[in-house]
């Protein structure tokens, strides 16, 4: 609308992040236990990730949903839309740009089967029980994810060393 | 870094959006009164409005505190940085842009005095008993705004007809 043509011209021209991007961290069950699903990321930075990505033209949690079933393979329903799990915007947290995250928590149903084109080399199931062993370990492609895996530790009372 | 210039491209060139606002629900104390502090808006769309801006190069906690303080000159405390009361993303909601909202509660210290150079015309305290009655009216700027203080009259446990 004309009213808001400068506005626009602002943030197309002028507008240098936050770029957003929705992680989220998919609760399943496997052989009776409980537990996540991380990837390995294809493309640079390497490493492990919660899935996820750049955000598209759809709400966050949709947009969280559409880069679960693309990444895992798994139909993921969102705990809570509107309140994600937490927001981290730390300017310097991506090497890439500033990307700032959403992040969500949803169940997981089907198997599990990345699609090929997509940023995940391959999808794989963590127990919760060794969730905190696995986060001190250096394989992560960007430090804030193992954060928002921390808050949903502490959202889940799960007791662990730092 | 060089090896992330392909995709530092795709995000100036194609990024369509979500650009980012941050909104914040101020709860302030006024002659004994508990309530939240709105702002009516200078620039379109006109209206009634919960203080906030888009997002500049810093956390999206700063920049709602420095909103906060822009257009209401009061210090706000938020409550919890890395979760948001809640983050509203439907495409359509705001009439600019794509624009989503990461919305916060804090707590306002200080005497309300909004700055001149702002967004703000004007920024005024809402006793929370009242609230209902004004989300009723026909006065808002941008209808997502209702959407985060229904939430936060749930999250406080406040009844009321919808």
């Amino acid at each position: 609308m004309k009213q808001y043509a400068s506005f626009q011209k602002y943030l197309e021209n002028e507008y240098q992040g936050p770029f957003m991007a929705t992680d989220i961290i998919i609760e399943y069950e496997q052989n009776g236990l409980e537990g996540i699903i991380l990837i390995e990321r294809k493309f640079p930075p390497y490493g492990v990730a919660l899935p996820g990505g750049i955000a598209e033209k759809m709400t966050f949690a949709e947009n969280a949903a559409k880069e679960a079933m693309e990444e895992t393979g798994l139909t993921v329903i969102i705990n809570e839309p509107y309140k994600p799990l937490c927001v981290l915007s730390n300017p310097s947290q991506d090497p890439r740009a500033f990307i700032a995250s959403v992040a969500y928590v949803g169940r997981g149903y089907g198997k599990i089967n990345p699609s090929k084109e997509e940023d995940a080399k391959r999808a794989f199931f963590v127990p919760l029980i060794n969730l905190p062993e696995i986060l001190e370990k250096n394989i992560w492609a960007f430090g804030h994810h193992k954060k928002i895996l921390e808050l949903y530790l502490d959202s889940k009372g799960v007791c662990y060393e730092r």
